[in-house]
């Protein structure tokens, strides 16, 4: 007797058949075991972990198309990585999936995935899908960045410059599902030492830079009339609208002409306010310092 | 200006208080910051990464214990490491937040998360929370193995034995909040390189172990009336019944000998069954090939 396989086996063969993106040097077990198991990355080289979801009705729309949605979950992600200037490596992939019709949205929502994967040499090591009300798909990412090279929150301190890469504001209803994460231009930062502090976009400036301040335990001060906001966007929405995806950094005064000199990248950089000590407080002009609240 | 922090950053702020569990040597940047950051293990150590995700309705209910939903989210996790061999070290919580109520139960679930990672050894070094419709938690999780030392479910032969570990059956409605993932024995087997094969239990044996034969391309039969059954449980619901968080490996019979013998632990340890070439099909006598399906 050689009973069907169930019908979990069944999606999670079809599923997992959009999800084999392609193989890598190293890993040992992927899709299809308990775990995955890969060989460690060569010495000097420290391990960059982050788990990042999106979710039907918050995220992307029951319209949005499907690829699309795939390749959102891998790039938010990826921008994450961006901000540490890390590589990424391997994923994993958790997708909540409520009835029938999602589950074959699925197949293309992971062919999405897998394409983007594929894109940014990411390596889809495994994953699970659980029975949920509404479609989600959780992606945690495994990353490589050099020994101690990776800026984190912390480390602003008054006097420094704050920077953007990018434009911001309306990123709904497209850009949102299109944006490139900025992994070289965090690369690049990092490996050169640059950024003070750094994090990535995704709430919104004025919901975003508080978080780095406090993190940092300093004030700011954002010149609104500097901010660069995207065609037909003003600032109080470029600073309140979120999932930019652009980086948010800090530069030492030093270390800020050379940057601005030997930025070698077409993406725009701008320089749109300075840290002040932490009893300044924090000043964005007239802007509220807000952004998307998702538990408002 | 210095405004009150959004209520996602004052939930975090009481989360992620919950969450910090303890100090590990080599992690350079964890909660608070865009990624996690640490030290990869020392050479001859392979990564190990996993993903699990239990929903409220579906692995746990409205009236469970936060703390015991908390730990299971971890406990599971870890009992695919242990299949894996693995020792864990650092993970990565997701949770989705339906209501405020929910936001406030949160707190005691990451309460028994940050216990059982605590007991186990694990960092929670990252995660995130998002708006959902019911209460779930995702667990990522990073974790080490000698290398090469690492069993999957694709090397067992017709002729290798099957064993498991514990006994089966009647896990809900508490033991599937209280087992003890199998970490220890499954170091164990690995280092000694026994098992073949070797997956842990969430679905069943009637379900988990023609996926172990699937991947192997075997055949197996089980023997009912060596099931290592639960008090008060029969052979049927010990093969159906998912949630058992055992171990199940095939050895070869040189090894399987070795295995009675030296076998250090008070868990009970079990043949059950035989694996067959895979035209010989699947056997379990009366017993039906089937367990818990997430999709059914």
């Amino acid at each position: 007797m050689k009973p069907r396989p169930s019908n979990e086996d069944l999606w999670i063969g079809r599923w997992t058949r959009a999800l084999r993106s392609f193989p890598r040097r190293g890993l040992r077990h992927g899709l299809g075991h308990d775990c995955a198991v890969l060989a460690p990355p060569s010495r000097g080289t420290d391990l960059v972990l982050k788990t990042d979801a999106i979710v039907e009705g918050v995220h992307f729309l029951r319209t949005t198309s499907a690829r699309l949605v795939g390749r959102k979950a891998l790039a938010r992600t990826l921008s994450d990585l961006a901000a540490a200037g890390a590589t990424p490596c391997a994923a994993l992939v958790t997708a909540g999936c409520p009835d029938k019709k999602s589950a074959v949205r699925l197949q293309s929502v992971y062919r999405g995935l897998a394409q983007a994967a594929r894109c940014w040499g990411v390596t889809i090591v495994g994953g699970e899908t659980v029975r949920t009300r509404q479609l989600l798909l959780s992606v945690s990412m495994l990353g490589y960045v050099p020994h101690r090279f990776s800026p984190n929150r912390a480390g602003a301190r008054p006097g420094h410059l704050l920077f953007v890469t990018g434009r911001l504001g309306g990123s709904w209803p497209r850009r949102h599902l299109t944006f490139t994460p900025r992994l070289a231009e965090g690369r690049w930062l990092a490996r050169k030492k640059i950024p003070s502090a750094m994090m990535d976009l995704s709430d919104g400036l004025g919901a975003d830079l508080p978080r780095l301040a406090r993190t940092s335990r300093i004030g700011f001060r954002i010149f609104p009339e500097k901010l660069p906001c995207n065609p037909g966007i003003g600032a109080r929405q470029a600073f309140t609208q979120g999932e930019d995806y652009e980086l948010l950094f800090s530069v030492s005064r030093a270390k800020a002409a050379r940057l601005k000199k030997n930025w070698p990248f077409a993406t725009r950089l701008t320089e749109i306010g300075i840290c002040l000590p932490a009893r300044a407080g924090f000043h964005a002009g007239r802007l509220p310092l807000q952004g998307y609240d998702h538990l408002a």
